[in-house]
């Protein structure tokens, strides 16, 4: 039978993945040299598309590396000196926050519980940190925050940096990036591609703030600097070697969803996501995590199964549908719905219908 | 007309990655969580290959990182508190180097020529560096150390760890791990695999090293350090979610070649660079650039061309064979021909013919 995964990522492929990787076996893009003119070409074909599908201003720039972790990583190498903070409200929030500490920073953190998000009325943020980290879409919970608190945040920190995680609501969110300095994701969630590519998105004051360290031999990291990347990505390089099938395929998804319409993803997104919270709000038995209906994401919706999870998981998987677990501590008590652009509002029917 | 790619790197695919390319679609190993059971049974079984076919002993741990690039880079972290020792005969030895200069280490170098190697019984090393570097196989000029010269490295000098870099060696290069403490290579080279993937060989004794780094609160690095990758690695997982297809297919892979014989291809690529290094040994108007036989790689052949570089590799274009260019400040002078195990015989003969 054949498998349809709403797991949150690594997820089901984008339909037309298989087919793109023939093209790029039958025109030998594995085998180009990444100095070349075709390898150059497909890494600006990416850029432009990805900026068009984002709405990414020209002034950014795109940097390709391995993971949303490794984003985590340099990020926090090239943008703090000293003082970090960080939203956190789940696992991967905890991550970014365990980074800057792991890299000997002086991280600061505003913690509530999973599956809260924050009262951004009442933070006050003290001591100037040089970067604020958050992440927007949080995917151990299923937490969304809404992208104006994130501009307002900027709007009262104007001399911190701003940088968040949308490893698993990109493309679906709507980003203002004039408003943001720096935004990250991986390609294996809502662009539907295999994983080992992470897509970082920063603009000119990340890139400034990491010259300014490294003008005072603070240590900005070796080839994956901001200054390196950024020499290479003029020129449509890379430092090293990268991941140019994935940079290709991720240009080719990204010109298959510019064809379909970001507003029309986003539009069926919404409608996916209602379908399961009504539904889910309905139930007897599984609830959604999320209470409060603002701070629910629309691309990974977390479920409580009043530790039904496996009976739940197993009716799926005997239709051929397969959904994630619930993350960390929540484990074994939830299930994870992943709701991106390649799922399909028939297939969103069948779980519930099969769940019903 | 069809393509064979004898570049150093991105380089021809192996012949069968394209089926198990296929294969991995069909069983949707792009798409499982890499926590679960499948991924770890695809972890273990290309460790298992990998160190079948490469002999590396059990109690050496294998890392995967995203490129050779990266491998540089973590190892400097987590290796060297202070002081690094470089052996720099090429740009890639350089680039180990200036890793270490930007990761803001005390590093010095031995340099020599382009094209030339080291005079090991000259060498003495000073100031008990915490680690040397050395490059095995440059890349870039096509000078290769013999093995042996490297055990003696560590003979005299037992109490710094020793990291060699095989990018463009493995799988042919036969190393005795137990006389080295670290090894790195990625995948597009000698595998015949797409880009995106980078292995990390490191015995007890890098862990521990970078154990005491971190006792004394000194950066080694987050998500990558060595103290996660190895917790990571012992339950046959990764700290972030890898290039799983990678991985998969680096399996795969190791499996053929373990199926064909590692001797055998050993002995075919001393056969196929003989023929090589013959012919351009009697040719008239190119060169092998190594004139000293005993430093000559066998997998990496440049050959100064007298300015006929474009005729060259137009000629043999023409066939749909296609060579590298020469490296940094050789790029315009001179042409390098892969010698890896997906390169056939045949098609040996067929470059020498067109030059003849």
């Amino acid at each position: 039978m054949k498998k349809t995964f709403f797991t949150p990522g690594p997820t089901e492929l984008y339909p037309d993945v298989k087919n793109f990787i023939q093209e790029a076996l039958r025109d030998n893009v594995c085998s180009i040299n990444h100095r070349s003119k075709e390898f150059m070409d497909i890494y600006k074909f990416t850029i432009d598309s990805l900026k068009q599908l984002l709405n990414i201003p020209d002034n950014y720039s795109i940097f390709f590396l391995s993971s949303a972790t490794e984003c985590m990583d340099r990020i926090i190498q090239n943008c703090v000196e000293e003082k970090s903070f960080h939203f956190v409200n789940g696992a991967f929030a905890e991550r970014f926050y365990k980074t800057a500490i792991e890299l000997n920073k002086n991280a600061e953190e505003i913690k509530v519980e999973y599956g809260q998000s924050f009262n951004f009325y009442n933070i006050e943020i003290k001591n100037s940190p040089e970067l604020i980290c958050i992440t927007q879409n949080e995917t151990s919970t299923g937490v969304a925050v809404n992208p104006e608190n994130i501009y307002n945040l900027k709007k009262n920190n104007p001399e911190s940096l701003l940088a968040i995680d949308i490893v698993t609501s990109a493309p679906y969110v709507n980003i203002d990036y004039t408003k943001i300095d720096c935004a990250f994701f991986s390609v294996q969630k809502g662009f539907g591609l295999p994983a080992g590519l992470g897509v970082l998105i920063v603009n000119e004051k990340c890139i400034e703030k990491a010259q300014s360290l490294k003008n005072k031999n603070h240590n900005i990291g070796s080839y994956h600097n901001f200054i390196s990347l950024q020499e290479n990505a003029v020129k449509y390089q890379t430092t090293e070697t990268p991941n140019v099938l994935g940079i290709y395929l991720l240009g080719k998804v990204c010109e298959t969803l510019n064809r379909y319409g970001i507003d029309k993803i986003r539009i069926e997104t919404d409608e996916k996501a209602n379908l399961l919270y009504n539904f889910f709000d309905n139930n007897k038995l599984y609830k959604p995590f999320i209470e409060n209906i603002a701070d629910r994401s629309k691309t990974i919706i977390n479920i409580e199964t009043e530790n039904k999870q496996n009976e739940i998981k197993k009716s799926l998987s005997d239709i051929g549908i397969i959904v994630g677990s619930g993350y960390g501590k929540l484990k074994d008590s939830q299930i994870r719905i992943a709701n991106f652009p390649m799922h399909r509002v028939e297939d969103v029917y069948r779980i519930i219908e099969v769940l019903s």
